[in-house]
């Protein structure tokens, strides 16, 4: 396959998807005039073939998967976006046509979510493909929603569903001790579970409530117990989660009533890119009514407590199971 | 060595390099509020271990280096650093002694540079030690010197001296066919040219010189003849410039005293982040003497003409040298 010097490449794949501010992917910068009145909010994720993706996903699902993983972080501060900047390290056998996918997957969701792209960097690495996007949006002047500031009291919502990526990635690995519960899903919950662990949906349509009500937020994405967990230890609080009052998919539920043991998977296995938020108790109504206006979902998940011990996850007639960082472990 | 988990190491290694704006590293993402009538301009490099340095190096430098390339890209623009986003994939084998030593040199360069973290990801990769760094600067609006808009007439310049990191490569690979002459360079000589590899120089005190009176500027990083090129190329402009006008440190040239045919080195090598720039005839004089004021060493190497040919080098009684991208050939 044909090699193009790092300057055909840009111009023929990714110059097409630069903003006006991106000056054409010609110069050495880019340049953004901010809005008036309006804060920056800057964020970066790395990807790393091998360890965040499967080498051989389609080149455009790794594309959209990188833009929408930085738009989460975006949409749990209550940003809009701006635009980003790429970074690509492309190992030896990369090709053209791997190259024209990943634009194509780039440039689909570039557009969709008005996500110009502004500038970046394209090298060589004898490693696996590596990706590196910062993500640049803006919120109105001192109302991005903060990870720290939940106080005892206020009540904690999670938009979306919990679960479904990380079951999906079992799904996707496809483990011998996790062949019976696979093979008993239907079609359509393999196909749900798979395509969220693929292409996750960014809640950028939640921004003007959480803006409006929310007094802390952070995006779910290393798991749900964990996440709850930080957002939580910040400001010492806990919380007494009823297991029933965790969202699932029907595809989820599908799977655990296969299999009872996947909660465990659920609670924990991270890639949700769902938003958590703490309102205070009088913007728990407005809230509600404005994500149901916005035509996002949201559910309630508990109360948060004063106290440093671990979110515990209740269900009548068992023990509360909690998470220490990193791990699981039942009492 | 014990492991950290990534929240430890960003709190232990990195939080306490952030600036305000980086929310001490506790939250999804960065707050900025723009400086009222200042553009953003923006700008990312990637570097990775084995291909943009030595894994071996000074961890230190490596850190330096990494903040300095993206440096000499605001000061190309005639931006100040506002701050910026680090990328980091960790190799299985890095250890906290060398991340220990890594945020030093990086703590180092951002106080010097008054260059605060604002945020980033830290992930784990099976390849080389990959590095992203996302710079923000700052110009007030409308005035980012561009790569683009050299004319026909406009003077050629460029700051410091050219080639001496590439020769400071060549003496840190000590190949076989360049022993006779590193073994003879002075020994001040050979550090000189090994520091100018190891850690740039980021022109930004030239910054009010360059947007009072320069029309197009970039950095020189991939090397001076080709970046010349590129410059030029935009505008279909073309140099002649006499060898002799090509600047040269004291080290540079006594390595082509030894060895003439290093003049290829020195032309096409890179890494030389200097600052490239055009200037019209009427704004020469204003040039020179702010850059004298500001304590920059600039030199005219020529003046742009119409013409798409390639840059040409000339030294009287030899025959132009001429530099096709990406390799070079003597007519």
């Amino acid at each position: 396959m044909p090699r193009l010097s790092e300057d055909e490449l840009i111009a023929t794949y990714f110059a097409p998807l630069a903003g006006p501010a991106g000056l054409n992917l010609r110069d050495d910068a880019a340049v953004l005039t901010p809005l008036p009145g309006q804060d920056l909010v800057l964020t970066k994720d790395m990807l790393v073939a091998g360890v965040h993706f499967f080498p051989d996903d389609a080149p455009e699902t790794i594309a959209r998967k990188l833009l929408r993983v930085n738009l989460s972080d975006l949409a749990a501060k209550a940003a809009l976006p701006c635009g980003f900047l790429l970074g690509l390290a492309l190992p030896p056998d990369w090709g053209t046509d791997w190259l024209a996918a990943f634009a194509r997957g780039l440039g689909e969701d570039s557009a969709q979510f008005r996500f110009p792209l502004l500038g970046g960097d394209t090298v060589k690495t004898p490693g696996p493909l590596t990706l590196s996007l910062t993500a640049l949006g803006h919120v109105p002047r001192d109302t991005m929603v903060p990870r720290p500031g939940a106080r005892a009291g206020d009540r904690l919502y999670v938009t979306g569903t919990i679960g479904d990526a990380a079951l999906g990635l079992r799904v996707r690995l496809d483990a011998p001790q996790d062949r019976i519960w696979i093979a008993a899903l239907t079609p359509a919950a393999r196909t749900d579970l798979l395509n969220r662990y693929l292409v996750p949906e960014p809640r950028l349509g939640l921004a003007p409530a959480l803006r409006r009500h929310a007094r802390a937020a952070m995006d779910v994405s290393d798991g749900f117990a964990g996440d709850l967990a930080k957002l939580l230890g910040l400001a010492h609080l806990t919380v007494r989660v009823p297991l029933a009052a965790v969202p699932l998919s029907r595809a989820a539920r599908e799977a655990l009533h296969l299999e009872p043991g996947l909660i465990d998977t659920i609670l924990t296995g991270g890639d949700d890119y769902e938003i958590l938020c703490a309102v205070p108790p009088g913007e728990c109504v407005g809230f509600e009514e404005s994500a149901l206006a916005l035509g996002m979902r949201v559910s309630p998940i508990g109360e948060a407590e004063s106290g440093d011990a671990l979110p515990h996850f209740e269900a009548p007639g068992t023990v509360p199971r909690v998470y220490p960082q990193g791990s699981f472990q039942h009492f």
